[in-house]
């Protein structure tokens, strides 16, 4: 399995390092503005590999691959030109891009272009990732299975932001004041997690639930503690990060409702990270995976892992419920 | 989609049950020897249907149902006969015979059979349930498709027997004496629970792991109170069930850990019933579902969910690994 890398920012560049370190799928090329001209290995912190970091996507035409990684951006928007040259060059796609993980809803002529050019060229495009793409989607379903009716979905993600780059404290106002972080919310550079309607979606398409409303609230989480990382301070008063949460509506009835606050360290403040999935129904199934699944690692493996199901997978804009179960695949023995 | 019935004991009655309810699949037929000539809806404790139950096989080639359940028997060998008619007649199965759920490794040559019957008729066949099925192999290795490695899996699926009939009581050993249950496991009276080697394979065949040997162990659980239920008493000093294990090598690693005891009101000796799931690896993944998914509603769920996926997923023999995860399909809103 031929493998190019598009974008070697922390993700990508965990994803080509599997590739590598898989010993069965290769690496033939690599895309990323701010790394190019270097040698992808010592981008990478590993040895040389002699191949270079391109700034041009024709290196997808010139090596083809079977499979590019697109590891650029969370919009639909951003990574569908890049998708767009990949599949005209007949090459399957996995890409962590959010939005991707179901953009049947919110973006319904692009997703139908895709999917038309997917299968006109026989590939098959896939957008996964740790959440949406796993814990608050494809598990949650998952669970669904064991079900004879399922009435209402309740989920908890509570994770810690602390090991994230400066990006990721901009986007959830870690280290703003209360202030600062309205006004981020209202000129857009606060965004807090990108995904609750993907996630919904999946999930309410797969069961035959026709939500008709999803409203989505971002409140800041004061600090009563100091709270440091390398990359930012929270003193007492100020915003330790983002509590992020949805509901969707069938009528007047809540039937998903997801909670996800985002903060650096939450232990300070005697917060337990961890993932919580609650199915009311027949029977009533109570799920915790404590700690919580960690964002980033986690990422990296399941769209690392999902490479070879994309590939042997049917033409077209997939999602994580048209496909078999994840699986690690970088563990053999 | 219409189905007809192989079997309608506790298990067969409820997916019938699942069928008929979900107002989109159609029951054409039921077989079964006990309730023959009975109308389904009575055998089913709902309104009379107006379809007999059968005692004779030929019911499908009279009805030509799209798929055909078989809950009659644990075992290949006994569904083998029933999956070959069903098949032979263009019908998709679904079974929740647990050998079945990955028959490839202590079956290779019916399971040879199958694939091929089922690939020249151009239908789908798939064992499922709760355990094997989910529980303690589709849930594991679903998770460990956000590990970039998986080292080792540690799994318990602890559970009340209380609810079940004579047949589990007898195949568990609750109700014996510690010398009578030695017996009972000599004789193959007792068996605990059937699929260990199977949830092992189908977790070790997706991963990639070339398991070498597998151990399994049986112990009684002596009880130290009274223990009651409406089919059995046991009283201090007898056994309360079957604490069933295994361990799955690589040479001389233990890579795979399952535990299953199962036994009558286990909280009356303070055991906290749960499903439980430890990945060592990068990451770590630590689950607990508590309480444990009840096993007999799970089963009739998850096999009623599967109807779908299986009457629309490629010919050939199939397991739970091979298909889209599961989810509901019996609460369309």
């Amino acid at each position: 399995m031929r493998i190019v890398s598009w974008g070697l920012g922390a993700m990508g560049n965990g994803i080509a390092k599997n590739i590598i370190q898989s010993g069965y799928m290769k690496l033939v090329g690599a895309i990323d503005l701010n790394h190019a001209g270097k040698d992808v290995g010592e981008v990478l912190g590993m040895d040389k590999l002699g191949i270079v970091v391109s700034k041009d996507k024709e290196i997808i035409e010139k090596t083809n691959p079977d499979l590019v990684v697109i590891a650029t951006s969370s919009f639909v928007k951003e990574v569908l030109p890049q998708i767009e040259y990949a599949v005209k060059n007949h090459c399957n796609v996995v890409t962590i891009a959010e939005e991707m993980a179901f953009p049947f809803d919110s973006h319904p002529e692009e997703s139908l272009y895709m999917d038309s050019l997917a299968r006109r060229y026989g590939v098959t495009i896939l957008g996964t990732g740790v959440n949406p793409g796993f814990v608050l989607d494809t598990l949650i379903l998952s669970l669904t299975g064991v079900c004879n009716r399922v009435d209402k979905i309740v989920a908890r993600r509570i994770n810690d932001l602390s090991p994230f780059g400066k990006t990721v404290m901009e986007t959830q106002g870690v280290g703003t004041t209360p202030e600062q972080f309205e006004e981020g919310l209202k000129t857009g550079k606060i965004v807090g997690h990108i995904g609750f309607p993907q996630s919904i979606m999946m999930i309410a398409r797969a069961l035959g639930w026709n939500i008709t409303k999803i409203e989505e609230e971002r409140k800041p989480i004061i600090s009563n503690v100091h709270r440091e990382t390398p990359v930012v301070k929270v003193e007492p008063g100020m915003v330790a990060g983002c509590n992020h949460s949805a509901k969707a509506y069938i009528g007047d009835e809540v039937v998903i409702e997801m909670q996800h606050p985002q903060q650096i360290h939450p232990h300070l403040e005697g917060v337990e990270t961890g993932d919580y999935i609650e199915i009311y129904g027949d029977p009533d199934i109570k799920l915790a995976i404590k700690p919580e699944i960690p964002g980033g690692k986690a990422t990296i493996a399941i769209a690392t892992n999902m490479i070879p199901i994309v590939i042997g997978a049917e033409p077209g804009l997939k999602t994580m419920a048209d496909l078999p179960v994840p699986r690690s695949v970088l563990s053999i023995k």
